[in-house]
């Protein structure tokens, strides 16, 4: 067989990948990009992209029910295409897609279409061609979750990887996991017309923690469309390519069922066995979170086939981190950005910083925000929801956040940023807020949980001239 | 005549006036609170509030001309039902200033209903009556200018003050001054239905500074009405209670003119003269802004009456100011929050910060980001404007940004606290920006400003765990 020596092989031409091969442009020419399946990244082809195109379009079509009451009449007559929803998605699905293909396919010779295999640490083979690699980047990616015995029922059984290609809307859905993308995809469609059931197994939504939000977010969900909690599904077929849904006592036929229990990292198949690391639960090799080196070995694992959570920034960042180690002699660990997750449903679904589960048995401040009687959420029809900050008890420091609230993917950003520069809550209530507008909800979260704070400063939201800048009006 | 003595007198009971009169309760009883005219501030009655409802409900009619490439249909079915819009807009407005109202009537016997005068610097006459006051606050608020000889010319001729009362919309209307309520309520009624024409004598729009941000503002909303740029209005009966304008080569005959054109602080009519001190061209006794405190008088003028920027939490802080101060012998100096001002037209206009005019004559990076390619603003039809950041060119510490862009409001918060804060362009890379959302525009304008600043880390966007939280993976 040809051996191709190069410095350093990346193994998938996703996020990860892509901004991987970059940064080791910058340092070698010695390289190669190894892709095997569709072209575009999984976020422009299954992923954010084409959800946010179908999530606007329900939200376009469901503010109808708010015009009477404004004086606008005729949102009765609003009526979907299902089929041409559809082709709309899939249309700037395929605009956000081509340049992913571009970006991929201007690698030229460097870009290896197949399925690598490891021989060893060094070696890869693809295709009957042996790559010989300093080092290599692992960026396969990841894929639906579906049991097999579901898989096998037929067509209808749908994942984010081929709800999109549906030709119509289904009449009836289940939802099976509530997860980001279940509880995106189960709202958007609903709100489209689709009768949709959701079973969340964990009683969870969106990866929720704090027990207060998520019965807010449950209560919220709940009168769009009907949820099972609590309960496994099983999934049976009804006959003319129809489901049966059953959990704990709930049982449904549907036209159609969406699998939305998680995503598996693309670890399998690769002969990673060969490497005799010590593999997780997943299969995934364990690494070092910092570097993101696979144990002392020449391999470097980054974006979803990691197995930390499947979020763009992060997978771009671990590119970058990955990208750079694996160019270099010596792998050096980075600190990573502030967590900030968000569910683009309605009302976000966000936590920043820490999770609830993570400081609720340390000493903390906790502030929140109903958004019922906030002026501008009431303006816009969108005054449902909890947000919930949580601070240090003794100092006032941030430490993070979540919320089922208005305008949350902005919120997020503010908190999570907060969060990063260890700002107290003192501080953070010496930044403008501006009227009318949702972040004033934000402040009176904030507000709420600094007045828990043990060790408040005399004055903490205008800052005298003449004193510390860590000292302001009460 | 009786006299009443107190410690505090605060006159006025809007905002900055409820304010100041509840920092001074946290010191002392001795109090009282005069209020002329209508209660519940300029925000809930004529200002933010029914502005607000009236461009939630143009937006959501707005969005109609997006349905049908999505698969929506029906679209040009919706009806405007004028009257019943203006209803719904005071509907809202009714609901949050009776707040306000009750909030001030709350004060009880401390309420005093009447139009007060300067006696002296100690002492008002309020209907016959005298109150000596050790300190007091002047928090009269603003009105909206309109020159005598337009204001004799009928009902037609509106403000903010009169636009929310009318019965139904106008069918054409001329915006005679494109400041922040001309645009907002120009380009929300044009949506309405109504034939708008709008009269920038000045050539700008909503303050904009940046030559750059302001051509791209102008083209956007000439897309929507016609715009008549830097010509003076005049105008004129044409009978029938129409109104004819002219401004320059151009002319035109409207139902109805919205004077927009600025407010005044009421500082007339109130004995200022008999105080000596020295007066601005508004007519504004001279002040101290870090205490508010006018000369070495014990007054202090807070809010719109002091003439400086008409915002709520401008107004807000004012009063607390004002209030700490009046409340005590020695005045003290307050630190001020970033300046932050939005317009909320669609896209927003935002200035964060330093504008542009303050920075231009230093030595600048600038970075921009127009959002016509942008993933988000795509997929939400609001790609159009233009976003700039202003850094300092030496070591990248953000100045100031000004925008016409989708979001505005939500990216004005993230500009104006890092500018409050001190962040270079550099740490603002280093912080989180999630993904699909209007934010990674905001990344594009300061990583472009942050490749033409001088003083480059090595490193600028992930940092070495082992390195300064300064030097990061560029």
């Amino acid at each position: 067989m040809s051996v191709t020596e190069v410095e350093a092989a990346v193994i998938g031409a996703g996020t990860a990948g892509l901004v991987a091969v970059r940064e080791i442009l910058k340092v070698t020419d010695r390289t190669v990009l190894i892709q095997d399946g569709p072209m575009g990244t999984t976020c422009a082809r299954v992923g954010c992209m084409p959800s946010k195109a179908l999530i606007q379009t329900a939200e376009d079509y469901h503010r109808r029910g708010f015009l009477a009451a404004k004086g606008i009449s005729g949102g009765e007559g609003l009526c979907v295409d299902g089929a041409a929803v559809l082709r709309h998605v899939r249309k700037l699905r395929d605009h956000f897609t081509e340049g992913m293909v571009e970006k991929t396919l201007g690698h030229g010779e460097k870009l290896i279409v197949g399925r690598a295999r490891f021989l060893d640490a060094h070696r890869l083979e693809v295709g009957g061609r042996v790559i010989r690699a300093e080092r290599i980047v692992l960026a396969t990616g990841s894929r639906p979750i579906v049991p097999a015995r579901w898989a096998s029922l037929g067509e209808g059984v749908l994942t984010s990887d081929t709800v999109f290609e549906l030709d119509r809307l289904p009449r009836s859905l289940a939802v099976i996991g509530l997860g980001v993308i279940g509880i995106e995809l189960g709202q958007a469609l609903g709100r489209l017309g689709v009768e949709v059931v959701g079973v969340a197994r964990s009683g969870r939504i969106a990866g929720l923690s704090d027990p207060e939000v998520l019965a807010s977010a449950m209560e919220i969900f709940s009168r769009e469309f009907e949820i099972w909690s609590g309960h496994a599904a099983e999934v049976e077929s009804a006959g003319d390519g129809r489901f049966t849904v059953i959990a704990g006592p709930h049982k449904k036929t549907v036209d159609a069922v969406l699998v939305s229990i998680g995503r598996r990292p693309n670890v399998d198949g690769l002969g990673l066995e060969t490497l005799g690391a010590p593999l997780d639960e997943q299969g995934v090799p364990v690494f070092d979170p910092a570097t993101l080196r696979v144990g002392s070995l020449p391999i470097f694992i980054a974006g979803d086939a990691n197995g930390r959570d499947p979020i763009l920034h992060e997978a771009w960042d671990d590119g970058r981190v990955a990208g750079y180690n694996a160019a270099r002699e010596e792998a050096v660990c980075f600190h990573r950005r502030a967590p900030l997750k968000i569910t683009f449903c309605d009302p976000q679904i966000v936590t920043a910083g820490r999770r609830f589960s993570e400081v609720k048995d340390l000493e903390i401040a906790i502030g929140q925000c109903r958004f019922a009687d906030q002026g501008r959420a009431v303006i816009r029809d969108q005054n449902a929801g909890l947000l919930r900050v949580y601070a240090e008890r003794g100092g006032g420091r941030l430490l993070g956040a979540e919320m089922a609230a208005p305008d949350g993917e902005h919120l997020g950003h503010l908190l999570a940023w907060a969060v990063q520069q260890g700002l107290t809550v003192f501080d953070m209530l010496r930044l403008p807020f501006y009227h009318p507008v949702i972040e004033e909800g934000l402040r009176s979260a904030v507000q709420a949980a600094a007045s828990e704070v043990r060790e408040k400063p005399r004055f903490s939201e205008l800052a005298f001239c003449d004193e510390s800048p860590l000292s302001s009006l009460s």
